[in-house]
């Protein structure tokens, strides 16, 4: 039999009501199978929905290792541990992301050989598969070597996700050739121009990000340190409303039509973010999801698993650490 | 009799043209005094305005350092010796940014005190003074007094230029707590907090951008390093047609209504991002400048003359310098 998802039941600006909304959709539309974690006090009525309990919960703004550490029976924790314990196949959550990325890390470890895991967050593009901005958030500082795992990881994620065949990899920087930019990205972009595995197209600029692409093509990852990605998603998050505002004010354009316009790009499509390089699933989602929103990472969550992208990373990683040593043997 | 405003004819995607006309339009209804420094034969009749003739043009995509150093009888490199040499009192560019700076640091050098010079851009906002980027890509690696001269000279030009009494900084981080961020962050976040002479609101993150200003209120200032000022100004430039574009696609709202609607956000209102730290002004203009851009960019500069914002800036670096050798002498 299948696992079930283990869904945090009471992270998020909407939560409970909106999860536990968005559980039953899950179960109701989609046949997949879901439990809540949460507090069952809290919770309402969950009509015949599973639910573990816990007693616990981190709020949005807590410190994530120390609430990590200290709230060992919350909605989270437990969640991850169910991961871990083989009760469920995947963890999804839109609450605190730092905890999330805490308690999935402390609880399921890393994938062999991963140095940092990193959130792959979706950007929505028109008529095309999400390009994945990794690290989206979780490694504000970051060496040449992690950029070049978090660039191998999405690589297969996108591969065995969305089935792109040869994924169009891209460093973000200051300017196309190789010479611009900090030394970090320097020296990231010399790494991964010399390997054969990854199809990197080399250096893009900021102005390549809302396109989903260069001149040379449509771009599947973009690869950043996590304070340069997560500056980009908040601005991204913030600009798009106040665009359609001002269009919205002064054209007179119904909110529903323009709604359904950028339709597109509606993040809640995508449902989430994964965290890759851990031991198991752990999908990120917005701490504004909708029911829709929650569903839709539910089915994330069952995709990741189904794909197998943990092993696929874990092969794929070997393998270029196996070529690397042969490399400095010969 | 006032100085004239050296403007680069040669620099732009579309010049000399789109340039000539601009200055003509600065010149007859701005009623301004310009030279324009540019390769006689290129620029076709200009008709009753001076020329200074050179016979080297710098390319968008020359490499600044060499391009500044071989060609010195470019029109940058000229029009920068026009501002050192006392024959303009300010040089305007819509050419190749990095040869901008390099001919205007090579040339003019700095203010006494400063580190390093940075590109401040007015990012428009509807109903508001332009809040100022600082860095917005002159230094894509920075160390923390780097980023508190930044904000020192930025807040002197925003009130010198804008008239703002008490300009508010804050600082772009990934969290708006002060324990968030790089080192780089954490480290300029302390130094800033610490100064009387500045009104420092904290940690700004990409989600305050758009809206030009946190729950506190408006931000007239916003400090990074050049890297990801490049990364999001790029990515706002191309993030707004895209929206558009979707927008008039599915409503078939007609282009110029549409435009009208964004005309608050219209960066070519602001014609350019002055160079902030040179010993004289340089205006770094958008490479697609129309002759709009280019006629406010000259207005920039003049005003930037006018304001005297580089005495303001070299006093309050020194004040600055004072209070901090007094303080380590106690």
């Amino acid at each position: 039999m299948t696992l079930p998802i283990a869904l945090d039941a009471m992270g998020g600006d909407f939560a409970p009501g909106e999860i536990v909304a968005g559980a039953r959709r899950a179960v109701d539309e989609l046949g997949l199978n879901v439990i809540l974690v949460g507090v069952p006090e809290l919770l309402g009525d969950p009509r015949g929905l599973e639910v573990v309990a816990c007693s616990e919960v981190i709020a949005m703004d807590d410190d994530p290792g120390v609430s990590v550490r200290k709230k060992k029976d919350s909605s989270l924790v437990r969640a991850a541990e169910l991961v871990r314990d083989n009760k469920a196949s995947a963890m999804v959550s839109a609450g605190n992301t730092g905890a999330t990325m805490a308690s999935a890390l402390l609880r399921m470890g890393r994938l062999p050989g991963v140095i940092r895991p990193c959130i792959a967050t979706p950007i929505p593009r028109p008529n095309a598969t999400p390009m994945l901005l990794v690290d989206a958030g979780a490694n504000a500082e970051c060496k040449p070597e992690m950029l070049v795992q978090f660039a191998q990881m999405a690589s297969t994620y996108v591969r065995a996700h969305y089935g792109v065949d040869s994924p169009k990899v891209g460093l973000l920087s200051i300017g196309e050739e190789s010479s611009k930019g900090t030394p970090l990205v320097k020296e990231t972009n010399q790494l991964l121009a010399a390997m054969s595995s990854l199809n990197f197209v080399g250096n893009v600029e900021g102005r390549d990000l809302p396109a989903g692409g260069t001149d040379q093509g449509a771009l599947d990852v973009v690869v950043c340190d996590g304070f340069v990605g997560n500056v980009v998603l908040k601005f991204y998050e913030a600009v798009t409303p106040m665009i359609v505002g001002l269009i919205q004010k002064s054209c007179g354009i119904e909110p529903a039509t323009l709604a359904r316009s950028l339709g597109q790009l509606d993040y809640s499509e995508h449902g989430g973010a994964p965290l890759l390089g851990v031991r198991g699933v752990s999908i990120i989602s917005h701490g504004k999801s909708s029911p829709r929103a929650i569903m839709n990472a539910i089915k994330v969550g069952v995709r990741a698993v189904d794909s197998g992208m943990n092993n696929l990373m874990t092969e794929r990683l070997a393998a270029s650490e196996q070529k690397h040593q042969t490399a400095e043997a010969s």
